[in-house]
């Protein structure tokens, strides 16, 4: 398609448009972007890319990414090690640390188990997940998935397996979401939360109003 | 914003929030991504990144990118060395070697005058344009620069410049692009096009079609 002047700059445009979402113009202007750059700049950009495969490692305990083998939130004496929050990925961990809500330790799956992707039970860390469950250490697991089908059937996967041990299995709360105009909430979110609604002193007590 | 779990993947994502047109979400996707990879890649990427910078170039007489000291459309013999093709970067210079109909050698700007961004003509490489011209082994120069108010205002600070030695100083054509429909053309184009208008014979003779 194009004719480039450097085959090492043809090099580089073809590994950036390996990257998602990244195809060979924007390839192109990253990597032009690169060359007018300082030098200290880009060999640190290239050395980092180096060594975070090289260091980041993955949490023994939750498979969570870490710097070290058991990551900071597993290794954190203050963390309750009896609640497991099971996710799907990496970057669920985060979006729960960011509620600054959650003081219970993670599980992350890795995955979702979705036969269109060929993703099975088999591709994720169920089995850790069993192994800590079995022990008895473990007083409640609470299953943060996504609320989409293959969510729902992963979900129902892990109760099956883990049902059989004594602990308690939780999800997700579903409802309408806070700021939500009642208008725009779609019917089965709205009909659940009906169901589920909440004594109005319970939800009093756990808002962030005012503090 | 986000509490990462590892120093060095945030690190990375910073790195990668650097590039231009990517955000921090964006860079988390990507860093993500390459952890996912096989180790030989991921180092592949890395080592392209810093030889890129290391071995990369630029033209001692063209100012392209290039692998050598003298890039392979300057040293190509069968080039014709008379007819210089200023443009301002090098992607410009993939789009014209793109259409396969020039001969000539180029020169390249790394801009345009533009006093908003703070780039004045002492930014830009004219002086060894003028160094080229002023040999008198030049025949003609080829402005194909942008047709925006800067692209315009460098035109006509190098026609200033260049005009005192005896070189043929050219613009692109602009007129109706091809396969447009006139209806859609901008009045001030349209109108340029009728006064520029060429001999059917000659635009018969030069059209691509049914060759």
């Amino acid at each position: 398609m194009y004719t480039y002047s450097s085959k090492l700059l043809e090099e580089a445009v073809d590994e950036f448009a390996l990257l998602p979402g990244i195809g060979k113009k924007t390839a192109l202007r990253l990597v032009l972007h690169l060359l007018k750059q300082e030098d200290k700049n880009v060999e640190h950009f290239g050395h980092t890319i180096l060594r975070m495969k090289e260091e980041i490692v993955s949490c023994k305990v939750c498979h969570n990414i870490s710097d070290s083998e058991i990551c900071h939130i597993c290794s954190d004496p203050y963390r309750d090690k009896k609640t497991i929050c099971v996710v799907e990925s990496i970057r669920d961990v985060m979006s729960i640390e960011n509620t600054q809500q959650y003081t219970g330790v993670y599980h992350v799956l890795g995955g979702i188990i979705s036969p269109m992707d060929g993703i099975g039970p088999a591709d994720l860390t169920l089995e850790s997940l069993e192994n800590k469950v079995k022990t008895g250490a473990c007083k409640e697991v609470i299953l943060a998935l996504s609320t989409t089908m293959e969510g729902d059937t992963t979900n129902f996967y892990i109760y099956r397996r883990l049902h059989v041990y004594p602990v308690e299995i939780s999800t997700l709360a579903r409802g309408v979401a806070i700021g939500d105009d009642l208008e725009y909430a779609d019917e089965v979110t709205l009909g659940r939360s009906l169901l589920n609604r909440t004594s109005f002193e319970e939800t009093f007590k756990n808002s962030n109003h005012g503090t």
